[in-house]
């Protein structure tokens, strides 16, 4: 390859991409209380009104960071279920489930902070998107649930579905944050936890919905 | 009784009550928005300049009255798994254990958004109090599975018991915030998938603690 210089736009999204990883490297080492356009623009090296021809302000960088992690994190998750789908008696493979959200939580807790207060916060500009957020993980996850054979052709059914998969996604949180906190200081205990807690509720699936799922653990049979 | 004056410590608690009570209401009509120290005396029926008698700002206003309905739900849940502890095969008496926090939160979800909000930020002045309130529903929760006869004698098996009471209680809330987003409308189908859940995790302390526990679902014997 000749080494012709950047375009316009891929110099524009180089010091886009420089900006969003100049406000990462400030919430890990300082929290957002450190976070300002002024010490993120100085960080990336560009003016601080330059900032602005990026990002309409902090909170959209932030949307952007975050939805960037989110969709990466979402489809490891996703692949890590179909893995440990094709190979149902691999308890390793179900921690691996589990282990990929928490460890990707507790590298960058304030992301997942940033979006509980949105979600939480009628007057935020941020809530639509954590809301959309939050709702992305309960489909998927709800989704990859009925993959492994739950059927979800009646409302009531992917009803409980969204409900495990949004009790499981707040219990993964939960926990990422106790592990933060230095409660839970080994992370296969709390994908244990989660396991136990996935399994639990979808037995219940498996002794009151016509779901037969041959997996790990033998359904009842006459 | 005769019909004595109130005293003046009488007379400061009913004002303080008043405005605990006015709090409330304006929360529950028109959030934490409308929310201000001259809509509360306002409504509560004393000068603004009174409110400052009993409360040092609005935030502590807002500690006193989540500290006080967290007490009571504490205590009723409390009772609640103590009936459930004591009937192991009253399904309805499980499920009740977990109407009772889905209800409360229901009735006033400002509270546990506040909550949640002050328990996520850094920077809130309500973060220790935020904090110490999931602890006082974790530890209780840990403390009444202890209870059902899973050992607690060793670190491990501790922090598992706390792992399982942190993400049931995280499981809880975001149910109840999906019933408030008229998701789950069935509130009994929510309780139903919380006992689901943690019957899961239970059932793996039963299968790797030497607990042995005589419940509503038999352990496997020889």
């Amino acid at each position: 390859m000749t080494s012709t210089p950047l375009s316009r736009s891929e110099a524009k999204d180089l010091t886009r991409r420089k900006l969003i990883r100049a406000a990462l490297a400030i919430l890990d080492e300082e929290g957002e209380a450190g976070l300002s356009t002024v010490k993120v623009a100085r960080a990336a090296g560009i003016a601080q009104s330059s900032f602005y021809v990026h990002f309409k302000d902090m909170q959209e960088l932030l949307r952007v960071l975050a939805e960037e992690g989110g969709e990466r994190l979402r489809s490891s998750m996703r692949e890590a279920r179909r893995r440990a789908r094709e190979s149902p008696g691999d308890l390793g493979l179900h921690r691996e489930t589990f282990r990929i959200p928490l460890e990707s939580i507790c590298r960058h807790p304030e992301l997942l902070r940033i979006q509980i207060r949105a979600r939480h916060d009628p007057s935020s500009s941020l809530r639509d998107f954590a809301s959309e957020t939050a709702a992305a993980y309960r489909e998927h996850h709800a989704a990859d649930l009925a993959a492994l054979g739950y059927t979800a052709d009646n409302e009531r059914d992917r009803r409980r579905l969204d409900m495990i998969a949004d009790g499981i996604n707040a219990a993964t949180n939960a926990l990422a944050m106790g592990h933060l906190e230095g409660r839970y200081p080994d992370l296969d205990e709390a994908a244990d936890i989660l396991t136990a807690l996935s399994r639990g509720a979808l037995r219940l699936l498996r002794s009151t919905s016509g779901a037969t799922r041959p997996g790990d653990e033998p359904p009842a049979r006459p």
